[in-house]
């Protein structure tokens, strides 16, 4: 089933996705669960999802929300796929993670804000797992019975403020940088980590990024082991597994996305993360300038 | 006045230190303010704090908590003070940043945990802001309004598990090693960042950092500045602000934390954060091992 967040008149809710509409279980749980989150952490009781079953809205009245808007962490992985040009000798031993704040989720439709302050906004089409049953020191073993779901991020990067130091954070953590969405597929719904999916990155339709996440260098079991023996996973907690090549940065010459440009992340079995680009409103205080 | 946060009879709380003891301002307020982020968002009232006349009970019958226990973010400067040995063409244009997770906190008397899978448990005493009023590109001229108080941190760093890759998510992030205490100061009352106050960090009563904060590279406007740049300050956040020489795995020989251990870090005006080494249990699941 296809699970996500939305706002309805101005009330934020989560539901299932039926037909071509959307179910709002967050009020038929009667506020038993009032966001995907604690759905989620009650391990998605199917007597509630079993009971969607014809759509109660279309998808115009409402404004999607990011799939997990109020995670207790994200943790991201940096580029994490094999390809042809994979210098085998240069993978690292373990893989290069960060995090992201929530402040800087988008939804599905919403817009990717290139900041007064860069113009080096990138992109970056990823795989997002969504934890469900949380855990330390979790085995790799063991560690797919962890997950709850899957769905599709773009990582946006704004790529001069992650390179002002040889820590990421600043450029990682733009406001209106972190696509998410449009839902969450849950596990047992798709072929991941058996025999995986493809996942694609178009900039206005031409195909920029494609890979298959068969092809990961950390394989999901692997991530949640690993970041489990440093902190602890909670229910609804996302780890984006990382893209593979073809982002802006690295092409030749160098791209990067502009106002009204539309960037499309598409995952099979999932479906398409659709944003496009504005730029962010000349209003308010001044930025920092490097020392 | 010094604020804190707590646990008294398994309930959460905070509330104001008052001569020697505790005065219960989370009670008192009667779920106006349930924690002490909701009351710094509040923009610290002072009616509730002028009642804070005679302590209630005293230390010995709570367990402190983390000083913001819940915070939205926390926002790490890595090594941020001017020492006799900085090559000034060395220092960096822009402050290194990190994030750490919450669930990484621990409170002044709580243990320092020792992971299982790491020797190399480090130390790095550091003065810890805490935002009153939040916002985004706040100008540095008016940065310090946004500031409700100080407080202590160490930024117990695991080595090994930093240096996995170049990011430091992973050995920044362990269970058990972010001191956060004993209280806060409220901003008006300590001579930040006019005159400054002194740092100094020992390990079983040995002095081994010692720094002004005055010597700051980056100093604590231009940090809000910057940060506020790509995220939104929030009430409550914490910006952690750097650390200065003298931590053990820039000594000689390098010194590690073992258990038994007891870190100091002391703020001239707030007082003495103090956590003593414990190794984790060995119990759970296993750690990931390198690729």
């Amino acid at each position: 089933m296809k699970l996500l967040s939305f706002v309805k008149s101005g009330r934020p809710s989560w539901g299932a996705v039926v037909d071509k509409g959307i179910v709002d279980l967050g009020a038929r749980s009667g506020g038993q669960y009032p966001d995907l989150k604690s759905f989620v952490a009650a391990g998605r009781p199917r007597e509630l999802l079993d009971s969607a079953l014809a759509p109660e809205f279309g998808f115009d009245t409402v404004e999607l929300a990011p799939v997990i808007p109020n995670p207790d962490k994200i943790v991201m992985a940096a580029v994490n796929y094999w390809d042809d040009s994979t210098d085998p000798n240069k993978v690292p031993a373990y893989p290069v993670l960060f995090l992201r704040l929530p402040s800087s989720q988008i939804a599905h439709g919403a817009p990717l804000i290139q900041p007064r302050s860069s113009q080096k906004l990138d992109f970056e089409g990823e795989l997002a797992v969504i934890i469900g049953t949380g855990g330390r020191h979790i085995a790799a073993e063991r560690a797919m019975s962890h997950v709850a779901g899957y769905s599709i991020y773009n990582d946006g990067s704004v790529r001069d403020w992650q390179k002002h130091s040889h820590q990421f954070t600043p450029g990682k953590n733009f406001t209106g940088t972190g696509g998410f969405g449009p839902w969450m597929v849950e596990a047992g719904d798709l072929p991941i980590p058996t025999d995986g999916v493809s996942l694609v990155t178009r900039v206005n339709g031409v195909e920029k990024q494609r890979t298959h996440t068969s092809r990961m260098i950390f394989d999901i079991p692997y991530l949640i082991s690993y970041i489990s023996t440093f902190a602890p996973l909670a229910p609804g907690d996302v780890i984006v597994t990382g893209t593979c090549t073809g982002f802006g940065i690295t092409r030749s010459p160098q791209e990067f996305l502009t106002p009204g440009d539309v960037v499309e992340v598409e995952i099979d079995g999932i479906g398409v993360l659709s944003n496009s680009v504005e730029a962010e409103a000349c209003q308010g205080g001044d930025s920092a300038a490097g020392r």
